[in-house]
């Protein structure tokens, strides 16, 4: 695409990054401000406290950087030394720069104007740098550099059920060469695999136009694996459903032991549709809490469709809940068998007094494949109660054509 | 202490990095584990997806440093591009470099041997990094730099339940000017605070003699904190503990929601000492599933100590374990009241027909609050069984001298 329009360094400075007694969480929040404001980052480098490597990593960013950030390094103690190094490499003297207030610490934040760039240091408390930035440093980034910076779009697509060398695959024979103009990337975690559309440069509309025939071509191949969530988390998707039908929800675990829970009342408001669970890790715990039969427990053993269902009935009966998800399997790393190896989880949701089941044999350790069932049973949930709104819509269309 | 011995730079690679979408825990870990290798690190480099960007930072850190780390950029989509990239630069076939095997996933790491350097190109996925690193990497470069690298002791007192504001004055308040030869770290996560005295250089029986005058002088400060765990996690100490008595142990969760269950099924063989619990969420699910009163809940409110300690002898009771452990309380970001703010949790244990319990307020957010609370409620019942043992073991030596 060639240098548009400006381009950032980040420079992270502190003997504690480089033994590995802080992770910088700085670099990316800074990366994705800059971003945001049209001026991409194209390098980052940490170094410690030494005046050589900071003048060093100053004098590499201004090569081809308009825009320098440093973080950290900017306190009261001796082994804080960015300034000084700074002032030194661009030939300043000791009090030059201009001083921007830091309001919720000790150390100001800093801005030099050099060599048509904008040079700014940030102290390296994050809270402290994130109010500085956006009080001070944003508005002057967007006011020096104006409609030179690159406006930049991108359509998210989040899935999950599918590995991301398959969706790749698919995703590319379906689009040959179309998308000549926009940077296609896949983010695969644990949870899923979001295939993101980015475009850099041009009008809003000509990237809508992209991202609309970008959704043609892959809404078959993506369809079965979409979820609609703003923020990325199947979670919050799976409440979002129940919450439209007023539904609450209850959970049966054994080999996730709490996880399942866990994950539904990581945002704050889960008592809105989560009414509480059972963790039924020993199998007793499934007979006496949950009803499980202890008949079957023997027959089938207790990784097995028939206990996934009866724990997800029984946990929804017992907590008074409209739904219930039962999940039982084998995380590792031991326990495995020659019919159920290290992976093997069944999974079953129950609703509107049916339930529906479905295992798996899923690949990775056991926080791998703890994660993976989680996010499959809340997905089995979730396409369960979408499928049933859009046969619902259908029908009403179809009954009632005055709407 | 100038140039002695091997040092290392770290290359993180991947354009997520670079738009902020993922905060960079990678070259933390691998600082970490570098400098307790004895190779220091001396600078970090984050690029994007770029060929010539990761063939630039190999040049700069082959100029100075003997191991260089690659993260990210070794999948198998288009935009992995470090592998072509670092052979490409370093001018060998398409084909060279050792395969390091990767027991997680996919993309194996690959090795170097180039200029009197070892390069070093792993995945991204956090989890596959380490593994690899641990089983492949390190084994290599302490066979390849032996005692070339910076020999380096470190003595760990692993902490939960004193801030590390506080902790570090106390011990530098007790230790003077005395620990000269010593680095003194302080490393604060959600769960506590390892306190880390390193020697570089010297002998070992030097160091050992430094920790053993560091115990005597921190003892004091961090008895009642402290917890011995190998691998540094608290859940590790307590089944341990438990598993020394036989005992097994039963969770009721409200506000933490299966946080608690989670940690103690993290590792496997959790069935040894862990029976299961019950996610009481709702109210409903406290009285009809643990027996809490009714009225105890109207008259005390759900964030009580009554129900706090109902919780844990109720689910003890009802799953049939030795010991319970209930936690209530306000994570937020909503509910908190001026009387129970948000933060306040009371956290019960119930162990031989006694329960004790807690109360804090906790600071942070949601996430910080949950996983302080559950870290609080595993040290009361820790420190409970370890004092009771203590105070055992005392009796058994003054009523049985013959020991």
């Amino acid at each position: 695409l060639g240098a548009v329009g400006p381009v950032a360094s980040i420079v992270s400075v502190g003997d504690e990054l480089l033994v590995g007694q802080t992770v910088d969480t700085n670099s990316a929040w800074l990366s994705e401000r800059l971003t945001s404001l049209g001026i991409p980052v194209e390098r980052r480098w940490t170094v410690g406290d030494s005046p050589e490597r900071i003048a060093d990593a100053l004098a590499a960013a201004l090569d081809s950087s308009q825009v320098v950030v440093f973080s950290g390094g900017l306190g009261t103690t001796p082994d804080d030394r960015t300034s000084d190094a700074v002032r030194g490499a661009l030939g300043v003297n000791s009090g030059a720069g201009e001083s921007l207030e830091n309001p919720l610490g000790m150390a100001p934040g800093l801005a030099f104007e050099a060599n048509d760039s904008v040079i700014v240091l940030l102290p390296g408390v994050p809270r402290e740098l994130r109010a500085i930035f956006t009080a001070q440093v944003a508005p002057r980034l967007v006011s020096r550099f104006g409609d030179s910076r690159r406006q930049s779009f991108e359509h998210r697509i989040h899935t999950t059920g599918i590995p991301e060398p398959v969706l790749a695959e698919q995703i590319e024979e379906v689009l040959g060469d179309e998308m000549g103009d926009g940077d296609l990337a896949f983010y695969p975690d644990l949870r899923g695999v979001d295939v993101v559309l980015r475009v850099r440069g041009g009008t809003a509309e000509a990237a809508r136009h992209l991202f609309d025939a970008f959704e043609r071509r892959v809404s078959g191949v993506v369809g079965p694996f979409r979820y609609e969530s703003p923020g990325g988390d199947l979670v919050e998707a799976v409440a979002g459903t129940l919450g439209e039908l007023g539904d609450t929800l209850a959970v049966a675990e054994s080999c996730t032991g709490g996880l399942l829970g866990k994950r539904l009342t990581d945002n704050g408001g889960a008592s809105r549709f989560f009414r509480g669970g059972v963790i039924a890790y020993d199998d007793s715990v499934k007979r006496d809490l949950l009803g499980v039969s202890a008949s079957v427990l023997q027959t089938e053993g207790a990784v097995s469709r028939a206990v996934a269902e009866q724990m997800a009935r029984g946990v929804a009966l017992r907590i008074g809940a409209d739904a219930g998800i039962g999940i039982t399997g084998v995380a590792g790393p031991g326990g495995g068998t020659e019919d159920k190896p290290i992976g093997t989880v069944w999974y079953a949701v129950y609703l509107n007094d049916c339930v529906r089941s479905e295992h798996r044999t899923f690949l990775g350790d056991r926080e791998a494949i703890r994660e993976r069932a989680v996010q499959a049973a809340l997905a089995l949930l979730y396409h369960w109660i979408m499928d049933d709104q859009r046969v619902m819509d259908g029908q009403k269309v179809a009954v009632g054509p005055e709407r």
